[in-house]
């Protein structure tokens, strides 16, 4: 799913599900995109979050994020969403994502194809009382092998 | 919220979240208010799904349904919902709802403001391995004291 | 997606955004499934909704569906939705669907990875007014060539 | 549903609907609940947003926002959600909004129960096309006159 020179990207089909009246997708709609992207993200180094949590006793919340709308998508649209680890501690990543209609010329944030640009922070937290935890050795080894700063 | 000689009723105001690109509310979204009404039905007696998951170890799942969609409900739509146990066995509750626009009349299938109309089984499993399992005493001889057939 | 001898298929992976409290897929978003099923089979003969909503003036809404939930979905799951359609009336299509977890080794009400199944009847319906309409029919002789009874 | 000295606040059950697997509220879905009280805030003024799409030829449309994610909210929890415009130009309002669990003691950001900030930016666009365009007189008279800076 990944151009060889480009960011992350991974697919995904605007239905009727993720519009509302204005015709539009809704606006709460594009974290759902968002994190489906980081989830494929994150199975293109070999782990399910849903593993993660059951072996290992944790899983990864948003801590915060900004959102910038630029362009709406529509019913059909082909969304190509891209997923960058700006920086990666030992309990949080943080992302810089792009949500785009169609392929994906440049990642630019002039493109004309650019409908949403974010940046989350995910947080690793414990399973059992949701607290900050570190990542295991074994996945910040991966992650930080693909760090950009 | 319950008339006092109609069927319990729970209000939902239609948002942008409900909405489709079609400028009605989304199908799958008339099974949520179905569920805030069967939700606050419980809550009525006393009990709360969160407490009965954490204290008795079970929840509620739905086992069918079946969903007549008569007329859209649109976007600031004051939705009026029912919710009348049928019947109540040890391990499942058989409800009939009705959605309707603005106040109800008469609880009737011929009304003009009657928009879906659903029959929903319920049943109760343990939540460590979602398996069906039989309803504490005290859960079954309140909802029996309202059961219908 | 289809493989030649079955019934149209598409595959869906569940995310965090389709799961609830109870670890399992929320009753109402495999109605989103079956959406996206029934929505890329119609791409199958050619058709996109947005298209066939500016283009002719009309969209399909689901008129009444009866669901069974046999066996829960998880996250991380992969998904297999079929989609047959039953009998297609001037105004109305009648579908039989099925999820199923992982690949479908024969499309059969007794197989282990069933998880739903789902009658849905959708009806065409003008965007004006949202009454019923026939379809046109270049879309009624595409479906009829392919209708099962 | 707003104290005489505090902001104006909305209040919102959580349901089933609202979490996910992990067990707590999925992070878009605190966006259904801030828009929820943007809805009603301006419904206090007298405003539908219906009403104004319908006779005004115009909706709001979120520009970007950004969001920290403090506390998690959890099934059956009653959200209190407050909503003030900081400002108000002719074609978009900046609201700041937070998420409570429960009532609120003092607006404060270091409180307890304080769930979740949020400020979010919101654009007047035509329904035709979607661009950008000035809201009426009479919302504005209206509006800023509750304007804050």
């Amino acid at each position: 799913m990944t151009a060889s020179s480009g960011p992350f990207t991974w697919k995904a089909r605007v239905y009727w599900e993720d519009t509302d009246g204005g015709g539009i997708v809704y606006y709460a709609n594009y974290l759902k995109f968002l994190e489906r992207a980081r989830t494929e993200w994150l199975r293109s180094f070999g782990f399910s979050q849903d593993q993660l949590a059951r072996e290992q006793g944790f899983v990864f919340t948003v801590v915060n994020l900004t959102v910038d709308y630029k362009r709406p998508a529509k019913l059909d649209d082909e969304l190509h969403i891209t997923c960058v680890a700006h920086t990666c501690r030992s309990a949080s990543i943080r992302f810089a994502q792009r949500v785009y209609r169609g392929p994906i010329v440049m990642d630019d944030p002039a493109a004309e194809n650019l409908l949403v640009e974010a940046q989350v922070r995910v947080g690793c937290v414990d399973c059992k009382d949701m607290r900050p935890r570190r990542m295991p050795d074994f996945l910040l080894n991966v992650l930080s092998s693909k760090e950009l700063s």
